[in-house]
């Protein structure tokens, strides 16, 4: 019964070293497939309440899914699970890329990390061996540093290497994952987790062939895409420009956060533009696994900064973030702080968020050139952003205060600077405006992981805009009428949790939705028949939904053990101002409205007036065992 | 945006005589495709609470589905909806046969029927057109009588008549609607709201065909259950020996109702067994429309009993009712009953049930010979059972209080006669013992239309101890373990509360059971893709599990507007009375379990504790009017 040759866990202790490999029977995987869900388990049935994340008992769990290595486009990411130093709420981030097919190649499902290394090591796993190596000599280098040097000395360039730079080891609270030196794991500290643990990468190759029951199906689907993959008019531009192709659409219609959110129009927005970038630094597309959409822009310059193009280039978040954020209107500067970003080991969105958070402490004259060394923190200064990058990293001077994250730094610096602070959870906002976008605002609030760009995907603000094309889609979901536009109703959240559920299940399969977007004549079902091919199993779009109500539920739970409450979800004080100007000037979220909907919400999902997942949500959704392994800590009723 | 040239729903007011043709548009057909779930949506939006089931207010909604009349086998039903004369809670009852897509082939979707006609009527129904016609001459006839009559009247005989006898007229309180004499929609007194309106029959002829979006994949599929429709060897039987083949099993068993159920072994099943029948009184299988799998067996005899095979043959809970249940193991005398109660329009699982309700009084010494006028009513007497028959159908003497339902008779007997009253909410139990299927008799009390044996379809303490066959169709549900055999418990309810809704999209869509399960390989996903063929929608089973889900909440709905509570969830005495012989000697149902595990269903089902549908509930189903319909009267929260 068990899941064929690469049903296999790898369980690795850094304090002792021990290394296992772990089976499960067909049951485990058909319950929690991969991701986020699979690395959820992990972490309830096995860490305690209140661990601090960078104590060595915090577990970290790097997850592709059952499905992830196969030829279809988008299988190809991979989740890691730990709890957050950002938030000490769980955290679940994905890379694209191949990274996680190739672990999967090398014959494993996931890798389930716990204890610390008494000194610097890296994991090397080759088509299933596991050694872990010592890694004193990669400490301190650059992701692109570890990547040459392990290429190097395996002579393999195929050895794909997921690694932290300096930002991890300084446990900077938002230092990120890399893979290939520029498929960032991005949000939630886990970089700064691996550091916790001294793990400096883990390195894998692997010539399995991930299993498929009925590889001429998935071939099939896969020939389908590669062949429709650019039909959609909305979202071809993915192609072509890349995720940046949305911003100066956003800019127009005044949603492109700007000045740390205080408006949603840049007025100089050209300068960043996907077009700009395109025009005045790209050198080539880059794709995932399997991908035809090639969606990554590399970016290279020699003058007013060296880029190098190792480090890949910008995206919409990281342009958005770094650029019209912080009101800096350079596509080089931005382009810069991207490769610099890759090369520590630092999460754009919330690397700009917080840079943004500083310069408007820093225009109100709450901080000053005493606490920035002289540095002009006023918005739009790029070099100075460029400057806090490396303090950030090596946390030296005020870079030292902003590597806690917004909200800890708010607490440092005090004097109102809370208001500044533009986090969910501890969560920087990822770079779409929850006043315009009304189910997105939502989603930022009440998401347990806090205000990622993963809730990103539940904008259907924007989405309902569109062509008829989206619309058709969601029907398959038992969404069959279009909802306003503006803001939250009844209708939107019904809505909201059935697309809560729907990206939930993506994600526990780590899949890209940027692979699927651009195929207009594409439908929900065919991703439950690509996995039903690769599996065998008759998965249906019901269990899918389970599945990713599964992870919603299972990542609430984690929460509530840890002490969250309804308080937690809420928006920063900024969603609740006017936006300044604009076509979208004035829009703002409505605290009545976000009270009302978010008990709605709670309600729906059949959880309590503390957004508590019931007993009998639980055992609905086949988590039982969650009741019983919360029993001492949990509040649950 | 309607439903094809068929999206037509007929209004008949038999008061005034009005007709009329109401449209709708896709989203309605896809929210409530048909059957119950289009019912109800009538009940709940233009009925008032409390009204008497035989006044005139009382709506009456016969629908076919969507699906209904394609060449898919087991698309052929259709259901009647109305508030039950025998419960006071709303009625689904269903047939097969061929009524329901003759129906779709003159061009309607579904009948909704008010009011009451001055004089007996009935309607015609030709090729869209549609008139109220004289029924004096018809009144008090047989159904054989009334369908020859109308067959004779219009010189075709391919008229389908669908019909009440002089049960109905006489409003027993478990009068059923016969279509071709022999398909009923058997249960909760039906054609007594149809005798309550003076309406004796509903003729139906039409030439369209059920408009197909692709008739070539559901004729693929249709080819395809033709082919494999005999490969599962736990029910190929169904075809050789008809739904009665289960009875010596279950006789084996332990858990054959026998003696009004005091106990679930019957010493002489062999008499009444599907075999003997056979053997003894068989006269060739029918079917439904496009249907291979032909269950129906149709029986004749001279002696001891005449029986015409107009009126078909007995099923399983025919049999079991009115043989086992009355401990007569008289094939042809049961035979015959069935015969009588087909002829005269009379529900033979009640009819049944009622006589062996009295049967166990007259035991008991409550009610005597003087209440028989002199017939000796001890179990096992066959001619009393035929007699009682006749005098229930016509309402004479003991007869006319047997009329009203086991409920009501036990009332009237008092002496703690309601001690030996087997019902749910005034229905009587079908013919399965819930203290063994520990999930169908919690389905019994919690079911909102009663005992029905629909609610064995709920029944998975007998398919799972079948082969592998069944386990994995449920795993497309979610559910991916075997749960106990006896008894429930939380992975049981889980199991419940999914299949409820998958079972109850099925009864929205009028698809057959027995159509499928003899189908070793059949998956549920297939139901889905043939509707999707159907209609032209990308249908998914997410979408049509919440179109189940919809159904039970409306059915609650009107239920909660009409005063049910808690207290009506909840079974009869006899259930928690051990069984007194065979297999399952002493095997009783808790109380305490039933509580516990009715506070466990609610939860789940995201109700109150009273069982209501919360308003988050309805909204997140896209039943948000309900909520508003219900304002005034209802205890909705």
């Amino acid at each position: 019964m068990t899941y064929g040759y690469n049903g296999k866990i790898l369980r690795v202790d850094l304090s002792t070293g021990v290394i296992r490999i772990e089976e499960h029977d067909e049951y485990f995987y058909r319950t929690y497939m991969g991701g986020a869900t699979l690395g959820a388990y992990y972490l309830l049935k096995e860490q305690k309440a209140g661990v601090d994340p960078f104590n060595l008992e915090n577990i970290m769990v790097i997850a592709p899914s059952i499905v992830t290595g196969t030829p279809a486009p988008g299988f190809s990411r991979y989740a890691i699970v730990s709890k957050s130093p950002l938030t000490g709420a769980i955290a679940d981030t994905q890379a694209g890329g191949f990274w996680g097919p190739e672990l999967k190649f090398a014959g494993y499902d996931a890798i389930v990390i716990k204890g610390k290394a008494k000194n610097p090591v890296y994991l090397f796993i080759q088509d299933g061996e596991v050694k872990i190596k010592k890694a004193a000599h990669l400490w301190g280098k650059t992701t692109g540093e570890v990547e040459q040097a392990i290429h190097k000395e395996y002579s393999d360039s195929r050895v794909r290497v997921l690694s932290i730079g300096c930002a991890g080891e300084n446990l900077v609270r938002f230092a990120n994952v890399l893979s290939d030196c520029k498929h960032a794991a991005g949000r939630l500290g886990m970089g700064a987790v691996m550091g916790s643990k001294n793990l400096k990468a883990i390195a894998v190759r692997g010539h399995q062939k991930t299993r498929m029951k009925d590889e001429e199906t998935v071939r099939r689907w896969a020939r389908w895409f590669s062949k429709n993959f650019m039909d959609n008019p909305v979202n071809s531009g993915l192609h072509n420009l890349g995720t940046g192709e949305i911003l100066l659409g956003m800019n127009a219609d005044g949603q492109l956060p700007t000045r740390n959110f205080q408006t949603g129009f840049f007025e100089r927005a050209e300068g960043i533009s996907a077009e700009t970038m395109h025009k005045e630094i790209f050198q080539r597309s880059e794709g995932c696994y399997a991908c035809p959409v090639k969606c990554k822009k590399v970016v290279e310059a020699k003058e007013p900064y060296s880029i190098d193009a190792t480090y890949g280039g910008p995206e919409y978040e990281t342009i958005a973030a770094l650029g019209s954020n912080c009101a800096i209107d350079d596509i080089v500067a931005v382009a810069k702080a991207n490769e610099l970003c890759n090369k520590y080991g630092l999460d754009t969105i919330s690397t700009g968020a917080v840079i943004a958070f500083a310069m408007e402490c820093y225009e109100k004259g709450i901080i000053t050139k005493k606490d920035t060394e002289g540095m002009d923190l006023r918005f739009g200064n790029g070099k100075a952003m460029i400057n806090l990058i490396e303090m950030i990293a090596k946390r030296e001077g005020i870079g030292d205060i902003l590597a806690e994250g917004s909200k800890r730094a708010a607490r440092k610096f005090g004097k109102g600077t809370e208001r500044f602070a533009v986090h969910v959870k501890g969560e920087e906002l990822a770079m779409h405006d929850g006043r315009v976008k009304g189910m997105v605002g939502f989603g930022y609030a009440v998401s347990p992981i806090g205000a990622d760009h993963v809730v990103v995907e539940h904008d259907t603000d924007f989405d309902f805009n569109a062509p008829d094309i989206f619309i058709e889609q969601m029907k398959s979901l038992g969404l069959l009428k279009r909802c306003k536009t503006i803001g939250m109703d009844h209708q939107k959240m019904r809505m909201f949790c059935y697309l809560q559920n729907h990206f939930s299940f993506m994600d526990s399969l780590c899949l890209c939705v940027f692979a699927f977007a651009p195929v207009r004549t594409f439908k929900m079902s065919h991703l439950v028949e690509i996995s039903s091919a690769v599996t065998g199993w008759e998965l249906s779009l019901w269990e899918m939904m389970k599945l990713g109500e599964r992870r919603v539920n299972m990542f609430k739970a984690f929460n509530v053990r840890e002490g969250f409450t309804v308080a937690d979800d809420w928006l920063p004080p900024r969603m609740f101002e006017p936006i300044q100007s604009g076509l979208r000037k004035g829009s703002s979220f409505s605290k009545d409205e976000l009270r009302k909907m978010r008990q709605l919400y709670y309600k729906m999902q059949n959880w309590d007036d503390e957004g508590r997942p019931t007993q009998a949500k639980l055992i609905e959704l086949d988590l039982e065992w969650v009741v019983d392994e919360l029993a001492e800590t949990s509040k649950l009723r």
